[in-house]
């Protein structure tokens, strides 16, 4: 019998454990946020002072193919943090432009965003601590 | 000749555009972040008044596998937001801790992980209308 009361979460006041469930509604929306393209795409449209083509918005992330971009735009409209908006020109114009919800989440999505320009200096010393520790340590 | 300012974000004043340089060293850094596990084992640990261990965090994150825990807990220790303690005991006992780096990634992505719980609903219901628009309509 194990008599540490530390080894049996029930022992622990239950607001110390953060416990995420598979069958929460949540999960899927985290994977929205948890999305490299999801990300930097609420941050661009939240950074926008206007509306946003699909050509500007691939400018803007660097490096983000037609087909990814694409997927992720539907992907956040379907989810009610874009708008897209047709204008019947000729040819037409389409828009893209943050909801109120898109809003709220864009300020999270920046915050990471600038959170990574802010510590990528620290992260990348850490990289290099680590990986010159384990060339000279013997495998764990 | 295009003769409309506004198709040449050239003639935008900069701080109006957000552009995510693909050779930007903070573009690792918000792959770190923008990963599912990575969030949550930040989001847990921050929430934890104690260090955990693998088993524990295993338990808090439903339906991570063992090898997803383990390369997540490696990278997030080699960016140095992580911090891993090896108790000399028989068996040694190993437990994870937020450095202060990781602790402050942890607030940002326990902020996502609330605002995905908060607004699941809204994101649901978005889907679900999205979901029966396309079905009434045309293909786009």
């Amino acid at each position: 019998m194990d008599t540490n009361p530390r080894r049996d979460p029930a022992d622990l006041p239950a607001d110390l454990l953060a416990t995420y469930r598979r069958d929460c509604p949540s999960r899927t929306v985290v994977e929205v946020l948890a999305n490299k393209w999801s990300l930097y795409v609420l941050a661009a449209l939240r950074r926008s002072a206007e509306p946003l083509r699909f050509s500007r918005l691939r400018r803007q992330l660097d490096g983000v193919t037609q087909k990814m971009l694409t997927q992720t735009l539907r992907s956040l409209e379907r989810d009610g943090l874009v708008a897209r908006t047709v204008y019947p020109t000729v040819p037409p114009r389409v828009e893209y432009s943050l909801t109120d919800l898109g809003h709220a989440a864009g300020e999270l999505t920046t915050a990471v965003a600038d959170w990574a320009i802010d510590h990528a200096a620290r992260v990348h010393a850490a990289r290099a601590a680590f990986d010159a520790r384990a060339e000279t340590l013997s495998p764990r």
